[in-house]
């Protein structure tokens, strides 16, 4: 396969790729083998056109007169994603969510282990939930290393986000995912992805006001 | 405030407005007064004219010489994004994710308030959880009618995802949020935002693996 050029490739394009798997395994749950870029655009909304462009990016993938193959696709997207070998992945804050996303059973299917769980509370340092014993921030840079962790999921109130993700960066780790309620910045070499729950929720609430605008139900 | 048309209204436009108001409140609680579109702009990595083109599609704000006063924009964006009043929400699915939501702490704050809890799991339901009794989803339609409820949050296992949804829109629910690592569809009179949480993370291991690949550590 062709490696991938970053500069080249559009985020949505990335974007799409996953919900691309999504979809992929999906028809592999009901039995599927092969699939057509028009029928693999459909359960998306997207045009084939879309979804050959978007593979395009990556490589050569399909065959004349019988389309992708369901499982090669699979093993093919995973591989361009990274998530065709496991990355384990640290998560900082056990309260609710932490505790939501240490039970959270999408991840190790898709390529994700949570491998340690850190939390600044005294009370909560040391507490065994689930398969985890929660560790001080202290442990970050020697776990980082021992476990050979590059991912990091941040998941403490607002006003902590910024100095645990600077002390994540300071121990090594190349990208994070935030779902703290806050804007935080890292520098270039990580990559940062944001969660705000309320953010979904608000942009599901502006589309619902104004479909009640345009039928005069304001 | 002229009323917005939401055929000429970009989506990302919409989501940065979310950005926006994050960031003003981040701003508010500095006490700072006045703001300039560049420096909103800098908190968020954008150009000061994409600031004043976005806001521009809603109306005009800001004073000459002055900026934007921060209170008023933050009234400004949450009217336009109809959270300045609070949208009842429900939540269908009280295992780890829908505690974990159930105690976030970030949608009161944001114009949202958690109305009801469903669970298909006879388990659960009649079961207390913090402020709420888990309902059986036969309650549904009564609820959504008594609380006016129009916002539902789908926090089920995968494979139930799509029959909640159905379900929801038949009691009349008008915007949806899916955390359910699986695409559903809705009609489209009904809005729908998904959110995927291992999706976020392939998005960024795709990021880490291709700056990786770049300096040669593949």
């Amino acid at each position: 396969m062709e490696q991938p050029r970053p500069e080249l490739i559009p985020n949505p394009a990335v974007r799409r790729l996953s919900l691309y798997l999504r979809q992929l395994e999906a028809f592999k749950r009901k039995d599927r083998r092969t699939i057509s870029s028009k029928q693999l655009g459909e359960s998306l909304g997207l045009t084939d056109a879309q979804v050959r462009k978007d593979l395009a990016y990556f490589g050569q993938f399909g065959h004349p007169g019988i389309g992708y193959r369901v499982d090669e696709l699979i093993s093919q997207v995973k591989h361009i994603l990274g998530t065709d070998k496991t990355w384990n992945v640290l998560l900082v804050g056990a309260g609710n969510l932490g505790r939501a996303l240490m039970a959270y059973q999408g991840f190790d299917a898709k390529g994700f282990r949570l491998a340690a769980v850190f939390d600044s509370s005294p009370h909560l340092v040391g507490q065994k939930q689930g398969a985890f014993t929660i560790q001080p921030l202290s442990e970050l840079h020697d776990t980082i290393q021992k476990q050979q962790i590059r991912l990091g999921i941040i998941a403490v109130p607002a006003d902590f986000a910024q100095d645990v993700a600077d002390q994540l960066v300071k121990a090594g780790i190349k990208g994070l995912l935030n779902f703290a309620p806050v804007s935080i910045t890292v520098p270039q070499h990580v990559s940062l992805n944001a969660v705000d729950l309320a953010v979904q929720l608000e942009q599901i609430a502006f589309q619902v006001s104004l479909s009640g605008l345009n039928k005069g139900m304001s």
